[in-house]
């Protein structure tokens, strides 16, 4: 009689994957480091926290939550097509961007197909595409950044979807919107363009591309945007896809019906109304960028310009050294050695005390 | 030129998925018929609204929801792990119990599988079946319910999942004990076994299988529960699989780190401590059933024996009309014709004054 192997009865593409190793709340670190007090530059959080206008928003929320939530993002829904310009049925909304990145692969990419990348680029591009079994192929960067006429010549028949960061996370490359529109009008319409903004909102408005506008001229562009970064609720999982119409049909067909919470629902609704928030996390993310480049310049440490929350700076072969000795003076920021990028570190952009803890514990180690 | 067309690119699964169409929220539904204070009979969601317990864990959660949530749900799966007496690490967290059943059949079933539930039974069954380009395949039912020796019997070598809802939604049909273990023990170790018990909770507890108990006995088993029913967390997503730490492992590589939010993960941990909701729960329900039963005996209306949370009854084929009668004297409740029962109507179990007035709405229309 043979064993039974879980792992043999588990789809091609599962096999492969790398379970997420996930790290532990930062009270129970705080608690086995015996430190307090932590500062967490990793995830590209926004550090201003919620935004009171959706915490009064979340308060009202409360009594109705044994009812399911509102699958069709009804207000929500409204309220952003609204600020878009487009239909509400163009909308998919999606538990984080990364649901929406998720349901794109899965709609229209099979085993058969290839995905294009950048490499350095977004981990859940890689991740869906094996998920599927389907072929992921990284092109190589530019001064770590898209090479989006590389990216072009690697179209094949076989390619079914190109995922483009723009902001890059994790290197804050960024592609002018000139470009981005040359790039896409080169792909043929076999091919789904998923243009990945969730770092749009702290890129100065005169640079974006107009990329909602250019849906009406390439139905096969579909762009992603979330509410975890400049709006500050990454707890709460809220993103959305703006495509065409039939795409968004598509899309909600596996989007599942509740896959925004009625609280997440409730929150994203309601910070779309706080433009002074919105604002001031910009503002923030500003300073604090200059904070962090003053740092670097200072230190003769190299850096990738970045247009996002954060700053990946160059530390060389000792940058996992460097982490560890951060963690343990209370500061995380994150390795991106699963980015082919073990010599860098990304700092996250805290406010001005949380940055200059970064800053002091980096001298000390220096 | 041809015309773009996206449904030719989704992937075949995709093409014959129906979109889900969502309803109206209850407020929209209102204005758009001119009534107020509409009764809700449609969703199996617990009348008691939320417990006490958790919207104050709520509340204290409001800060820290511009941080991602854990991604490892620590905190939940630790004190689930204790109730159920199994490993932390043979728990997989869902944001609902749709996600789990969709992570179940992404890990392990491809285009290539069949998958075997009752007529009946659960619609997200067959959604994430078709969804993967898998066969669906529906046993007929017996008296409503599963026809187990049938269903063993449906199993070939093609064979990968096999569905069992336990209570079963939208019949509110029940399998002994006994029945399961021996079907469990039937079907062979290439087939995963996913016992869905949604409705658990109200069951008596002397007539409740050791479904997780029996994780020892067959590795190929799967247990899935949610918090959206006797818990009363339906607009939070709060759903979990226990299963072997291999399969464990391999349904967390498909599950999206942050699948359940910060506020969703606090809501669950802190209402597993509220036994007295629960409790209260399952005592209004039990009260509800009595009442509507009484109804049905009273008007010679044939329903089916549930142990849920609802119960569905025989209106012939007149259902469709009642449903759109009733909904006009603000009382909503689910034609299930979706699930080949055109001639019923399910109706969810609320508060005496709610399920009075279902009666009461009924007793006019009679």
């Amino acid at each position: 009689m043979t064993r039974f192997n879980a792992l043999e009865l588990a789809n091609p593409g599962v096999r492969k994957l790398k379970p997420y190793q996930a790290g532990k709340p930062i009270t129970e670190l705080e608690r086995e480091l015996g430190i307090s007090g932590i500062v967490k530059l990793a995830s590209n959080e926004n550090p201003l926290g919620l935004s009171d206008k959706v915490k009064a928003a979340l308060r009202d929320e409360l009594d109705d939550l044994a009812r399911y939530p509102d699958a069709n993002g009804y207000y929500l829904k409204t309220k952003l097509a609204d600020r878009l310009r487009v239909q509400a049925s163009q909308i998919t909304l999606g538990n984080g961007s990364n649901d929406v990145l998720e349901i794109l692969a899965r709609t229209f990419v099979g085993a058969e197909h290839e995905v294009i990348f950048s490499q350095h680029a977004f981990v859940v591009y890689p991740l869906v595409t094996q998920a599927i079994g389907a072929t992921p192929v990284a092109v190589p960067a530019v001064d770590y950044g898209h090479d989006l006429d590389a990216m072009a010549a690697a179209i094949t028949e076989r390619t079914r979807m190109v995922f483009i960061a723009n902001p890059n996370n994790p290197t804050g490359t960024f592609l002018t919107a000139e470009d981005l529109h040359a790039f896409v009008a080169k792909v043929p319409e076999h091919v789904i363009v998923v243009l990945d903004e969730a770092y749009n909102e702290y890129v100065p408005e005169k640079l974006r591309a107009d990329s909602v506008g250019w849906l009406a001229e390439f139905p096969n562009l579909v762009v992603s945007r979330t509410f975890s970064k400049a709006y500050g609720l990454a707890g709460l999982r809220a993103g959305y896809a703006v495509s065409s119409e039939e795409i968004a049909d598509l899309l909600n067909r596996i989007r599942q019906p509740f896959n925004m919470n009625s609280l997440s629902l409730a929150a994203a609704t309601a910070v779309l109304d706080d433009q002074d928030y919105l604002q001031q996390s910009v503002a923030v993310n500003d300073a604090g960028m200059d904070q962090l480049i003053a740092f670097c310049e200072q230190q003769k440490l190299n850096y990738i310009p970045s247009r996002g929350n954060f700053l990946t700076i160059e530390f060389g072969p000792k940058s996992g050294e460097i982490y560890e000795q951060l963690l343990h003076k209370g500061v995380i920021v994150r390795p991106v050695a699963g980015y082919e990028l073990p010599n860098h570190l990304r700092v996250s952009i805290g406010l001005p005390h949380e940055n200059d803890a970064f800053i002091k514990a980096m001298k000390e180690l220096l």
